[in-house]
C-alpha cells in the first residue's frame, strides 16, 4: 500500500497538523482532543494539499465542531455560466457557507471547478462521476457508456485539480439494486450519480466500479489527502420512500467502506437524505451513527415534506436542526428553487442563511461552548433598543438592515413602527 | 351563575352543534369524537355567535386536529392603515391562515376590527387590553391610567364585534412581578399586553384585574361563546429567559384559571412561547399539557434563536414543528419583518408559507390520517416529471409557478435546468 501523509496519518502518529491547531481555535477546542477525533474517523479536515498551497482556509466538520453548513451550485448543461456560478461562490462565502459544493454538469468542467477552487477560501467538494458521464457525451456515445476508465480519470483530475472533498457513489451495488426492484420506490432514484450508475451497472452487467476497486478510489483521494464523502446515491427523494430496505442497506454498506478507507489511512465523511418524514429523522441519524463508527455525517436537508416547492429553504432549515440535534454534523443547504430550476445568487443567498439559522439553533441546543453568547448579545441589545447593535449581531445584517430601514424607528427613544407607545420594552 | 349556550355547554349535554359536524368532516373525525374531546376541553371552536350569524367558517383546535396557524396583522399608531390591514387579511387567507388575528393599536380600533371581521371567513382573534389602554390615552392620559372598567369595557365591544377568541392576560399576578424582580431577564418583558398589566399594577398597588374578577371575564366571554385565549403576559423573549421561575409560575396559573373557566362552560386555550432554545421546546410542550389539563396550545413559533431578524418566519417555523410534534395544536406565525417593523402583505404571504410547511410537517410526523398523501401526490408528479401536477400540488403554486417560468424546462421530455440529460429521473 503506497504511503501517503493525510491528516488522519498524522493524527494517528500523534502529529497535531496546522489544519488541526486552525480547528481547535475555531472551535474553542483543545487540540489533543481534535487530533483525537480526526484519528477516530470521527472528525474531518477537508483539505487538498493542492489548494492549501493556494491559501484555503480549511476548517473541520464533525463531533465536537460547530455544524456546519454547504451551498451547492454549478452549472448545468442547460443553464449558468462561469460568471454567474462564481457570483453564486461569492454569494455563499459572503453569507456564511462554510463549504461549497461544484456540481457543474455543462460547458468546460475543469476551466469552470478551477475557476471556483481559485475563487473559493473554503473547502470545495465535487462529484467527479458527472465529469465522467460527460467524457463519454465528448465521444459522441450516451452518458451509460462512460468507462471504468472515465470514473477513475474523472476522479484523477478533481484530486488534481484541488477539490477538497468528493461525492463518491461507491455504496450502490447490484445487491442494492435487487432491492429496488424487490420494492419499487414512489419517487425513483434522484440521486444523478446513483441513477447513472444503477443504468451502468444494468447496461454492463457488471458490479459498480467505484465499489469494486474501491482501495484504488481510496488511494487516489490519499495522494492529496481528499476527504472521501460516501454518497447516498440511494437516497429517498420522496417521503414515502425514506427507510426502505435499498437506503438503509446501502447505509450500512458505506459503513463497511469508510472502516476500509479508514484503515488505508483516508478521511471519510459518509452522505444521507434527503426526503424524510420529521418523526423518522433522530432515528435515521442514530442509524447512521451506528452504522458507520461515529464517521461525520453530512445531510441533504433533509426535506421534510415533499409539497413545498419555491420555500425548500425552509423545509430543509426544519429537517436540518432536528437531524443536527441527532448526530447530523454536516447541512447541505436547500433553495428555493430546488425541484424547480437551477438557483440564482438570491436563492443561494437565502437557502445559505436558512440553513444557518438551522445550524446555529441546533448549535445552541446540543450546548456548544459559545454558541448561545451570540443570542444573549442580541438580546440584550433588544432590551437597550439600541437598534445599531440589533442590525450589527444580526445573522445576516444587511436583509435585516433593508427591513428596517423601509419603516426606521423613532429616533429619540428607540422605539419603533410594531408597537408605539404600546412598546413592551420602554414600559418595561 | 347565568347560563349561555356555549360549545362546551352543548358538548357536555350530549349534543352534537353543526360547527362540531362541520370539524369531524374537516378532520375525518367521527361526530363523537369531536364532541366528547370539546367536552373534555382539549379541542375548542373558536366560533362567535355574531361571527357565526355573518357566516363564519369554523375550525377545530386540539387534540386530533390537523395544526392550525394564526396570521397576527394590525396596524399600530405610527403605521398601517385600513386598506393596508385588509390587503393583509386577503393575503393570509388566500396563503392559507386558519385565523387571523387583530392587533391593531392605532385609529379607530372599533371601525378597523369590524371591517376585518367582515372580510375575515375564518375564526378572528384580538387583544382587548390594547384598546383598554387607548380608552385612558385617549382621555388624555398616559397607558397606565386605564382602569378596570376599561379593561370590562374593551372586552365587552370585542365579545359584541364577533371576535372569535381574545387573548386575555389574566394569568399575570403579584406573585409573578415577585418572581421577576427575584430573577432578572435578560429580555424583559416583551408582551405587549403583560407589560402593560404589570405596569398597572405596579402604578395601583393593586392584583391584576383580569384575574381578580376572572369569572366575570369569562362570563362576558360565554355570552356569545368566546374562546378564551389565556395570554402568556410573561412569555420569555430571549433564549436566556425560556423556562424561568415567571414563566412557569404563570403556566400553572393559567392551568388553575383553565379549569375555572371550564366549570363555567366556556372554551378555553393557553399561549404559550416564545423565544425557546431548540432542545427545551419539548419539555415546554409536554409541562402545558401536564399544567393545563390537555387544553389547546397556542404557541408563537416558538423561536429557536434570537440572532435572525429578517428571516423569523425560518426561524419560526423551525421551532413550530417541532412544538407541533410534541403537543402544539395551534401556531402562531412570524414573519420576516419580527423585530423590525411591522410586516406588509408580502411578509405576510412568507410568514403564513412558512408556517403552513411547519404545520404540514408535524402532520405528516404525527400521523394524521391523510396527510402525507398530498406529499405522495406530489412526489409521483415528479416521478411522472407532470409539470402541471407539480406546480398545482404545490403548497404555494403561485411561487412555485413564477420560480419555474423563469426557467421553464423542455417541453418535449419534462427535463429541466437543473440536470439537463443527467436527470436522475429520465435515466431511473
Amino acid at each position: 500500500m503506497p504511503h501517503f501523509s493525510t491528516q488522519r496519518t498524522e493524527a494517528l502518529a500523534g502529529r497535531i497538523t496546522s489544519e488541526m491547531q486552525l480547528v481547535a481555535e475555531q472551535e474553542f477546542l483543545p487540540p489533543e482532543t481534535v487530533r483525537e477525533e480526526v484519528a477516530r474517523g470521527r472528525l474531518v479536515i477537508p483539505a487538498n494539499k493542492v489548494h492549501l498551497e493556494k491559501g484555503l482556509v480549511s476548517s473541520g466538520i464533525g463531533i465536537s465542531c460547530r455544524t456546519k453548513i454547504n451551498a451547492n451550485l454549478g452549472n448545468s448543461p442547460i443553464s449558468g455560466d462561469l460568471g454567474c456560478e462564481l457570483a453564486k461562490v461569492h454569494c455563499a462565502i459572503h453569507y456564511g457557507a462554510d463549504t461549497v459544493m461544484d456540481l457543474s454538469t455543462g460547458g468546460d468542467l475543469r476551466a469552470i471547478r478551477r475557476r471556483i477552487r481559485e475563487a473559493c477560501p473554503v473547502s470545495l467538494g465535487s462529484v467527479p462521476l458527472y465529469e465522467a458521464g460527460r467524457m463519454a457525451l465528448a465521444r459522441g456515445k450516451a452518458l451509460a457508456d462512460l468507462t471504468e476508465a472515465d470514473m477513475m480519470e474523472a476522479l484523477r483530475l478533481h484530486v488534481a485539480d484541488g477539490v477538497d472533498f468528493v461525492t463518491v457513489h461507491c455504496g450502490v451495488t447490484r445487491q442494492s439494486a435487487a432491492y429496488l426492484a424487490e420494492s419499487p420506490r414512489l419517487g425513483g432514484v434522484t440521486s444523478r450519480g446513483g441513477s447513472l450508475m444503477l443504468r451502468w451497472m444494468a447496461a454492463h452487467g457488471r458490479e459498480n466500479p467505484l465499489f469494486a476497486r474501491f482501495e484504488e478510489v481510496v488511494d487516489l483521494c490519499r495522494e492529496r489527502d481528499v476527504t472521501l464523502s460516501l454518497g447516498d446515491a440511494l437516497r429517498p427523494g420522496a417521503l414515502a420512500d425514506a427507510g426502505d430496505r435499498a437506503q438503509v442497506d446501502e447505509l450500512y454498506a458505506l459503513g463497511a467502506l469508510a472502516r476500509r478507507a479508514a484503515a488505508r489511512g483516508a478521511q471519510v465523511m459518509i452522505e444521507g437524505p434527503g426526503h424524510v418524514p420529521y418523526d423518522q429523522i433522530p432515528a435515521q441519524m442514530r442509524l447512521q451513527k451506528a452504522a458507520c463508527g461515529g464517521a461525520p455525517f453530512y445531510v441533504l436537508g433533509p426535506l421534510v415534506t415533499d409539497v413545498a416547492p419555491g420555500w425548500d429553504h425552509v423545509t430543509a432549515a426544519i429537517g436540518g436542526t432536528l437531524a443536527a440535534t441527532h448526530g447530523a454534523n454536516f447541512l447541505c443547504y436547500v433553495t428555493p428553487a430546488e425541484h424547480l430550476r437551477l438557483p440564482t445568487a438570491e436563492d443561494v443567498h437565502a437557502g445559505v442563511v436558512a440553513m444557518r439559522i438551522a445550524a446555529h439553533a441546533a448549535d445552541v441546543a446540543n450546548g456548544l461552548p459559545g454558541a448561545r453568547d451570540w443570542d444573549d448579545r442580541m438580546s440584550a441589545a433588544r432590551r437597550a433598543r439600541d437598534w445599531r447593535a440589533m442590525l450589527g449581531l444580526a445573522l445576516d445584517p444587511a436583509t435585516a438592515c433593508r427591513r428596517h430601514a423601509e419603516c426606521p424607528p423613532d429616533a429619540a427613544d428607540g422605539r419603533c413602527t410594531m408597537c408605539g407607545e404600546l412598546c413592551a420594552l420602554i414600559n418595561d
